[in-house]
């Protein structure tokens, strides 16, 4: 396999003003194609110390991916210091200025001399083709190691990943590493763990298994090594009737089921929105205390709008009255985080979009407005259906951000295990 | 200055399943108290590696900031490798086991023997303690260079350093770093630079510039070391005529303004909730391509529900009609993504939810349904006030994400301009 490394370059990753996210993309993508990632270092727009971060990563890689420092500002460096490490110099490269020229088309504002400096690459590099942007991708060999350069924009770095990285590294593809995944809800890491040791005790040597809990999901991965799709399948296969057997005591009684809710890797926005689809029926949302976090996950794939119709997101009192019709006097009675006004939400986004399905939250987010009776973390959730509607009650952490990405992913798996199981 | 560095473990991030968004945490955290990171590195839930990485570490930095592999499942095996390094035994530790029973009374489930092992902790350190969770910090010292190791989940992580670290550190501060940032919309980056490549040029030693580009915005950060607030306020008060006097090309005519949009380094939702909440005024958003975006953004900091009401997220056009009020007919002669259609949306939410403002956006987010006259990017936006709507047409990138990103922040961009300069 080849050993391989990531480096980011950007004194805005060590600032903690921009968070690293390419690293997780490309290390996702390598590994689909066999490639597995050692290490990711990320070091400032400084010449020494990117000079010590490729000296480093020669000794240990044989594949190292670099990323940023390649705008036309005087703050990235990245091109002049791979310059002296491969000892090479800058040549001016015409057919770059020409896609610049069809990529700026009408825009001199943007095609500029500074942008011009782009055009600039080192004279002993394979130039990789970015069509999207104006940094090319630039690959060096040294010492039997072959290092990248690619731009820190990420669909600029993606680009050139997809089109021209992958494609080369898929041909030379080295041991197989097969990932699958199961997705348990309900339960903490290690009571999964305890319940499931008998099984990961016995795995074999070739497997590796993880425990990647978010949201309250716990991810259950088990990587194969060298070892074909199958077998991985089949060990996971052994262990699922357990978690199906275990896990039913602390989801809603009306539903029924156990909390094994996936067995792919998908989120559960995509679960639920390839069911929707494929059974032909729609949703909308109503939202409080989640506060669009449905709509914006719903609708963020392309294809969502063949079964995503809308949202309200009912912030205010008065919204959740004038426009899902929730009763003034229950909002009174009962508070907007009850279950009669969940419910009215849940009916109410469902007869205004006219969907099949209407789910709705309403719950204390905190970190003010929690009571004894419902503290901080307290969310009342509810689905309409053609055939009733359901409420539950949910006690979801103690931080904001916690208890509403919370209240998403469980109410979606809610209804997914709903439909599957219908 | 304290060399420091970050070393985060896990699999998980290594294969790309999860994102490292606790270093940029860290980072900005520690930077606040002028401890500024020199390298960011993050290796596999592997014995070997995680050693070999603590002694590089420990060869160019007095600080180590360790994150994950602390929990109690079997892939965790920091703790163990940490007592290698430095030498050292695990016992248990009898006031953790007190603290675990209180912080999951009632939930037997939760504290079984896997989590008991959370009690044992290496003799030859210092607990830092971690109230939120299970897995406590643990702070050795080896050959003058102190290293830190703490649990990967974020608000565990988070709370350790507010309450533990970043306390300590703050003592022992070291040369002060200070950053000021403008933000500028509408320009690219390497217009920009042309621009002010006079002031950048005479600079100081003292002080660096960097550009961050995300969605359209350039954020203009000028951090000074050694050097007081006032030094560096100073050198930013001389480029700020020019970006006023620059940019003001791409905005709206009917608003009228420069793209020089904040001097303050928040984020743009922010600064509108500031700006609304001191004017006692509230805002409703009404989204199609940005699918609950706006709302997203507009209410994920407490105390928002005293400015923002609510959204309508309108995807189906059935939706823009009924709840919206749309005409069928504009709907019909002019399309979706059209100016009678977006100004309706604004008004129409700003009428339903009885607040001040409006916000709509509607656009064709791909990678389907453009057309030579509204292509992929095209996005029409309104804002409806007390003395009439605005509309604009934006043309916003390629890329579906990218494009509903950019809608989000323009549209709040402009309607914060127009309620600064009004």
């Amino acid at each position: 396999m080849k050993q391989t490394e990531i480096i980011t370059i950007g004194d805005e990753l060590l600032i903690g003003q921009v968070v690293d996210t390419n690293s997780a993309w490309m290390a996702e993508r390598l590994n689909e194609v066999g490639v597995s990632i050692k290490q990711i270092t990320s070091v400032h727009d400084d010449r020494t110390h990117i000079l010590q971060a490729l000296q480093e990563a020669e000794k240990r890689a044989d594949l190292v991916l670099i990323t940023g420092g390649l705008g036309p500002t005087k703050d990235d460096i990245t091109k002049k210091v791979l310059c002296e490490y491969f000892n090479t110099e800058l040549i001016y490269n015409q057919s770059v200025r020409s896609h610049l020229e069809r990529l700026y088309a009408g825009r001199p504002d943007v095609l500029n001399r500074l942008t011009d400096t782009q055009c600039l690459l080192p004279k002993d590099c394979t130039i990789i083709e970015n069509k999207v942007g104006s940094a090319q991708g630039m690959l060096f060999e040294k010492n039997g190691v072959t290092f990248i350069s690619m731009p820190g924009v990420p669909y600029e770095m993606q680009y050139i990943m997809e089109k021209g990285i992958l494609p080369m590294l898929e041909k030379e593809k080295g041991e197989e590493i097969v990932h699958r995944t199961l997705q348990v809800y309900g339960i903490s890491e290690s009571g999964l763990a305890i319940l499931i040791e008998p099984w990961e005790e016995q795995l074999p040597s070739t497997m590796h298994l993880a425990y990647l809990p978010k949201d309250g999901i716990i991810r259950l991965r088990l990587s194969g090594y060298g070892v074909n799709a199958e077998a991985v399948e089949n060990e996971l296969a052994k262990v699922k009737p357990l978690l199906r057997e275990h896990m039913t005591d602390r989801l809603p009684e009306s539903v029924n089921h156990g909390v094994l809710f996936a067995e792919e890797d998908k989120t559960i926005e995509v679960l639920l929105g390839e069911l929707l689809k494929s059974r032909g029926e729609t949703i909308a949302s109503a939202e409080s205390c989640t506060g669009g976090k449905i709509a914006h996950l719903l609708n963020k794939h392309a294809g969502s709008s063949s079964f995503y119709w809308g949202s309200v997101v009912a912030y205010d009192n008065s919204v959740k009255r004038n426009v899902l019709g929730v009763q003034a006097a229950d909002l009174e009675q009962f508070g907007a985080v009850s279950e009669p006004v969940v419910r009215q939400m849940a009916e109410g986004v469902r007869r205004v979009m006219n969907t099949t399905y209407g789910v709705a939250t309403s719950g204390v987010a905190g970190p003010d407005g929690g009571t004894p009776e419902k503290p901080v973390g307290t969310v009342w959730t509810a689905i309409a259906t053609p055939h009733g509607t359901y409420a539950y009650r949910f006690q979801l952490g103690k931080l904001r951000d916690q208890i509403t990405d919370r209240a998403t992913q469980v109410l979606l798996i809610w209804l997914f295990k709903m439909l599957k199981e219908a």
